[in-house]
């Protein structure tokens, strides 16, 4: 008899799990009869206790019976049993899953294989200090979180935390009551879609897009309505006048373009949402790091009829792998919301949560935000300086007030050389993004979407000489 | 002119936003001239710069203009506007919110206003040597591990170490390919719903039931099938022949009604899966506290033709607090799983996942669960005692081999008496949960669910003195 041991554990267990894989596949029959002890353990190269043990766990497991002194056999009510099929394709079970299936790939993280100076925009600012500060904060937590289940809503010390830096940072005025806290800015859409949406209904993105925004609404069955943005951020007379249910805005720093919404614009959108009945999801995510002294107050600090579904989070300006944001919620919605949350996970990790709130306490947040902005101002720069001195011909930059990327269009350039262009640098070792995937119809002009978060100063100034290189080759 | 400072940060920015409300609500109205500085500042007891601070900040986000030297003016563009309604009533906004908004309330504490001794379910074994080996574990991840974003399925570390434990302990074979991490069972619940059935599909749950395992698929628009358990677990020849896409199960220990799955019921429920082609999941929520030595292998351990979707969680082993858990997937529906949980919330927080790897690989966790184990059973057996003692004659406890509660039937009451009873034991200080809540009808005798993971051997025997005490009263 073959039996292969899995070599995980004492040679008991191993034999054990092998006989049993051995009767369920059907290779040992119901009611058939073992080796005896003693030949197997010499097949083996076992001890013949070895083989006891494991017969006596089949047999407690009911898997096989001792019979007196005639041996040990498979128990009958397995009945014949087939092997598994080969073959585990099956089709979709749910309307959800051949949704998701016609969904494309999503690039978070840099690209595979990696290459040596990466523009792409997924990348956080990352710091030793932040780890270590992070540590300590942790730390400290764990000694003192409630280690029972946590409130849906999210711990009360780190809604009013969030509340004072949101009134402070960006002139949201909100109360704890008001506040949800989410695993990011994702599981925010998530919940909202299924509060707020269902199958069929409409829901407006912004042309270019966030493509996890569209996505989930995708998944989720809504219809999507992309609507064109522009310099001012969303194009609001371009608003559909059918029924719309949501509008999903991200108007500090417009994903991808990089515009900022306009005042003007923004009331009108709120006037709009305000007649309709509309939701509006205010994504602000990364309204943190500005970089001129001109703020837009965000479309929740100039919502008065409670109509604007606010989202932070904490992973494009902490550290991704955090998995912690909130929702600052209007009132006749916040019930929905926990409920939903509840169904999803019964709420975030307390001790992460509790971290967070004395890290914003503290003043070591903001700290860390001060230092962010001002590393990443220095990125900027020697991204805008790099890109003028080796490829200011040929890349025209659109210049944003906010975020971790800027856009430099290629006017001179076909789609075809562009395509030349991305390949050449991904050889000499600079990964570039393309802008048009994220529009629903490829702009006349070819562009990149360049991320200066991830690469320090000298990296940046090498891969723009490289880029520089790279365009006057193709 | 009133104006309520917030108090919160520096004058002149609590003057701002002040000023902000008033513009927004309508309170100064589009154009109207705002109180000169030298008075404002007067009116308020401020200094004259931080009004004009103020004003200058309203004007730089172009809800104010000043006007040479006639003043400063509320900007013209803000339009008339109403104030916010009083009511914030807004009838539920999708499908789902409107099946949540029937759900019931859902206790996972222990019962409010706290009682001195809780018999609740819900509460977990915790203790201090756990949070502080926790504590060192967390420092040590947040040091190591990679703060880019995470893979969607979980860290590669994580699902091996899980592979191992549970091949160990549960005897489920798997591939950290099968693995997807999740925050919990919740969510595992959550997902596969969305994976797995539409509106209208039909699940099978347990008669009596886990409250949130009906919610979720409530939520999600199921129509739910109750199917009887008895003390051979589900009576599976009571499966509906009509349609089925799920069946979810909690085979080693039925909660609540504590009975485990019998070895042929268990072959039962695998072939009606496989004929039907319709999946289980089976829910091992705390099958790795066991009190005795004859273990009946996983659903999973059983499932040859790969129908079976194991959820193992470390909420209730570890602390609830955690949300850190997982599915073992059949291959079949693994693309579909980590699309929904990419959807969901782009992966699990990775500094917990990185130290619970390391928690399990280091052997703390088996460590953690025998000593569990011991003191588990020296509560268990506190309870079995102390109910024998003092309230025998009425009580007839259900003996089960697992978990963190028992059952105990009173056979001579009526629920007239026993809603009495738990009010008496309430007042004195006994939280005392009854089971036929979780049943679809209410069984002829009443039962409780008595929990005892979250009282110390001595509070357990306080509260069965007093629990008799309390029987012979009413």
């Amino acid at each position: 008899m073959h039996l292969e041991l899995d070599g995980k554990g004492a040679l008991y267990e191993q034999l054990t799990r092998a006989l049993k894989r051995g009767i369920l596949g059907g290779h040992l029959g119901g009611g058939s009869k073992l080796p005896a002890t003693r030949d197997l353990a010499n097949d083996l190269g076992v001890s013949r206790n070895t083989v006891l043990t494991a017969y006596e766990l089949l047999c407690t497991e009911q898997l096989a019976m001792a019979r007196g002194g005639s041996g040990t056999y498979v128990a009958h009510n397995m009945g014949p049993r087939t092997s598994p099929s080969a073959s585990h394709a099956v089709g979709p079970q749910s309307r959800y899953a051949a949704r998701t299936r016609r969904l494309g790939p999503t690039m978070l993280a840099r690209t595979q294989p990696p290459v040596r100076y990466d523009l792409h925009c997924g990348e956080p600012l990352l710091s030793p200090a932040l780890a270590s500060g992070w540590r300590n904060e942790l730390g400290k937590a764990a000694m003192h979180t409630e280690l029972r289940y946590t409130t849906l809503q999210g711990l009360a010390a780190l809604r009013q935390a969030i509340c004072d830096h949101i009134a402070r940072r960006r002139g949201v005025l909100a109360n704890p009551d008001d506040i949800v806290i989410v695993s990011g800015t994702q599981q925010a859409l998530s919940l909202v879609a299924r509060v707020l949406l269902d199958d069929n209904h409409r829901a407006v993105i912004e042309d270019p897009r966030y493509e996890l925004a569209f996505q989930t609404l995708r998944a989720h069955g809504c219809r999507i309505v992309p609507v064109r943005t522009d310099e001012d951020g969303l194009v609001t007379n371009e608003l559909p006048t059918t029924s719309v249910r949501l509008v999903y805005v991200t108007p500090s720093h417009q994903f991808p373009s990089g515009s900022t919404m306009s005042l003007p614009r923004r009331m009108e959108l709120l006037a709009y949402a305000s007649e309709r009945r509309c939701w509006i999801l205010e994504d602000d995510y990364d309204g943190e790091f500005r970089f001129d002294s001109k703020p837009i107050p965000a479309l929740r600090s100039l919502d008065v009829r409670d109509r604007v579904i606010y989202v932070g989070s904490f992973s494009k300006i902490v550290f991704p792998a955090l998995r912690l944001g909130y929702v600052v919620c209007p009132k006749a919605l916040v019930d929905d919301l926990v409920a939903a949350k509840k169904l999803d996970d019964l709420g975030c990790p307390a001790i992460e949560q509790a971290a967070m709130a004395e890290f914003i306490k503290s003043g070591r947040l903001e700290r860390h935000l001060r230092r962010g902005t001002a590393e990443l101002r220095r990125r900027r720069n020697c991204l805008i300086d790099g890109i003028r001195s080796h490829a200011g011909k040929h890349i025209r930059l659109i210049d944003s007030r906010a975020g971790m990327h800027l856009i430099g269009w290629l006017p001179g350039f076909t789609y075809a050389r562009f395509a030349k262009l991305i390949e050449l640098g991904r050889q000499r070792g600079v990964g570039l993004h393309a802008i048009h995937h994220f529009y629903s119809v490829a702009p006349e002009t070819p562009g990149l979407i360049l991320g200066f978060a991830g690469l320090s100063p000298i990296q940046i100034s090498n891969a723009t000489k490289i880029l520089g290189a790279c365009i006057d080759e193709v």
